[in-house]
């Protein structure tokens, strides 16, 4: 089990992170690593790294499922990075076949901010 | 592995199941707990648990992405808690250390009601 | 571990997987499987198996919270597909218990596909 830490720059953004998951499978045994992050208002995905306009239309239609502005009732302002943590969910969960993540040709793995900038930490573990 | 009842009093509605996990892992030994509901018409998440206004604008947020009235195929009048229940996942899976799961300061695991009230099934094992 | 590949015939679907998970686990010995799919514009969720319109409906729910015409920035016309993924997520983990799946009586497991037709991977992994 390894703590990572991961600095955000805006409010909402998407950073890819799976530089820090393959590193620590390189040197792991198992099937499966486990990436969680053990906040209320960013999210874990798996989505495509090639083109990063790919996770901007995610994080842009998060904002219209979810906007920012409506009388929510929780008062500090951040109720839809909450909504959208649930939305994204707090871990992915990839297999992994020695030593290397068995992720697709176009899939990286991503913290969602919702509510940044801020430094997030993120638990990997290998199954 | 361990099954617990959740009753719950309302059509929606979370209800904050994280001491029941919170105590499973304290004389478990391992490094993840997976929590799973076996029901198609509520959903796990993870998401705030110091102020339970959080999870009621959660709650409505989901009633407003997918309406309960809407002309639905399916008959049984409650397509919107299925709908809600893939939204939300079925499980979430959680790190734990020495005994304790690795929650953030401000997070709960929640049940998400979306077809109640109901008797609920969760099933939790350590990985 | 186990890869399947499973055939999708239009552009959104939901195909039922969970015979292959349920003989994949009859002669494994463990307490989770893990169901994955390394692509980008589909997704594994657990719903209703019983009346086919309860996934009917969850894919034309993800049609309208996600529409596939907007002006999205990714050039290749399937934004809406990655969106639906980021949604549905990429894997469900589920318990089994002395060979089968401890799935509700109406739980089935489903590869969402959102970017048909095509053929997809499926990893199953025993935990």
């Amino acid at each position: 089990m390894t703590e990572i830490r991961v600095k955000t720059s805006k409010r909402v953004e998407a950073v890819n992170i799976t530089e820090h998951i393959t590193k620590m499978v390189e040197s792991g045994q198992g099937t499966l690593v486990h990436i969680y992050t053990p906040h209320t208002t960013c999210g874990i995905t798996i989505n495509e790294e090639a083109d990063p306009d790919v996770m901007r239309d995610i994080i842009d239609a998060f904002e219209r499922i979810v906007p920012a502005n409506h009388p929510y009732r929780h008062g500090e302002g951040n109720s839809d990075a909450h909504i959208k943590a649930t939305l994204a969910g707090s871990s992915v969960t990839v297999p992994y076949i020695k030593g290397k993540p068995a992720l697709g040709t176009w899939q990286g793995i991503f913290l969602m901010e919702f509510d940044g900038p801020r430094e997030r930490k993120v638990i990997i573990t290998l199954i």
